[in-house]
């Protein structure tokens, strides 16, 4: 059996995500928020923990960030992408002529906004604290939907009335499964990093674009970010094409750790897909 | 009177930016999404248009910047960075000890947490689809508290119980004001861009980052980000220090339009505070 922490209620994308791995014999463990994820793996309570880090319509979960950057020893093993489908789903039996009202998550009742204003015009929309408390409480009350994920609907009894009612295609999620330790490279992997500015030294991110360039390593992602312990103090997030394992990637990380104040490996992974 | 369009409802975070221009007979329009907030401007339903760019907690708010981005020709003003403090409040004459539930937007209960678990454990954290409707919500029900800006509590009537209960400081959020033109210099401006790659050009972010070097130009953020019209199609979001008719920075873009697939100036306005 392998637990698995993950940001619940059961039925969440976060849950989809852990239940996507391919790992046999899950034993999924709902926790609260995203520290109390990376809490439950460092405590040995879950083996594996899954939590969102990018959406492509919110942004970067900066919670997520943080907790790799600043909280944890943990690294990241694998990334995962997922497609977000939002679906209207209420108590067995009801049509969607029947619904007197809608509850769902404030960013899923955002994300659906035009949807609802056409197919159920002047239903108000209540607000719920998760996409499965959304589907929870349509179960309980007769014309009453909820917006949320099938694996929701699935697990509380709920019926599918319409798939597919966000208002904006490819909204797509991309989760990280942190654990102990680095992943053996794959011959395709990815590797993120944080890396710490020391004051007050302009063109420091010209000379890391110049050692990645040199070792010929390819950034498939960059972000500056306020350090917050000291304003105007920098780091930057980066996520680059190899392994830290890789002679070339680890050229880069050599020059560069003589140079910046920190260079912390978040972890080496298997590109996505 | 100058009609400036917020994120509403009334007593959001959005409309104390809005208050808080020092502009003389400010008639605040509340707007139901970012996108409605543009709308109105673009449509002269009002002058000016304020929305959140960026939580120190949250992150990034895409929905700001791809509206800025792909949407409008609309630009950024001025911008304004507000302390986020979350109060407990509720019907005037309650106290802490008659409080049996708490009403609050997902992501204020979530940054309230902690607090709500030593102050109020076992209390019951309902969720609503923003500060102002928890606020209005808590005045309407005795024992029930909500957490919200003091603003909501001045508007809808209700008490402040206990102000400052989010579980960690320096929580900041940067709204941008938009609206119509470029702003004239100021002597300490800022400029928002958004670079648009050529596709299968590694090294364009060097050469970027190489030219505002030559130019004596300090970037203060970049980000990377997919444009999602196609997968490994990359643009930058880059704030940099200066305005767009300095002539470093003229000069800086001009090179930078020769060689790239669009430059897109969001706004030069006055550096906040």
């Amino acid at each position: 059996m392998t637990e698995i922490a993950y940001l619940g209620p059961a039925g969440t994308y976060s849950e989809v995500a852990a239940l996507s791995l391919g790992i046999d014999d899950v034993q999924p463990l709902p926790c609260v928020s995203i520290p109390e994820v990376f809490e439950a793996v460092e405590r040995g309570k879950a083996v594996l923990g899954v939590v969102p880090i990018e959406n492509s319509i919110e942004g970067s979960v900066v919670a997520t960030l943080d907790a790799l950057v600043f909280d944890t020893t943990l690294e990241i093993q694998r990334e995962l992408v997922l497609d977000i489908h939002f679906s209207l789903v209420a108590a067995p039996g009801t049509k969607l002529a029947g619904i007197t009202s809608v509850v769902a998550h404030p960013q899923a009742g955002g994300q659906c906004r035009r949807w609802l204003e056409r197919n159920l015009p002047g239903r108000p929309v209540t607000a719920a604290n998760s996409n499965a408390e959304a589907v929870q409480t349509a179960v309980a009350n007769p014309g009453v939907a909820a917006l949320g994920p099938v694996l929701a609907a699935e697990i509380y009894g709920a019926e599918v009335i319409e798939d597919g009612v966000q208002d904006y295609a490819g909204n797509q999620t991309r989760f990280v499964v942190i654990g102990h330790g680095l992943q053996p490279r794959s011959g395709k992997d990815k590797t993120s990093l944080a890396l710490f500015m020391k004051k007050d030294k302009p063109g420091a991110l010209l000379m890391i674009l110049s050692e990645f360039a040199y070792a010929d390593i390819n950034l498939t992602k960059i972000q500056s970010r306020p350090t917050k312990r000291q304003l105007g103090d920098y780091m930057f997030f980066v996520d680059l094409e190899g392994h830290v394992d890789d002679p070339e990637v680890r050229l880069a990380l050599d020059c560069l750790r003589l140079k910046l104040r920190e260079v912390k490996v978040l972890g080496s992974y298997p590109v996505a897909r």
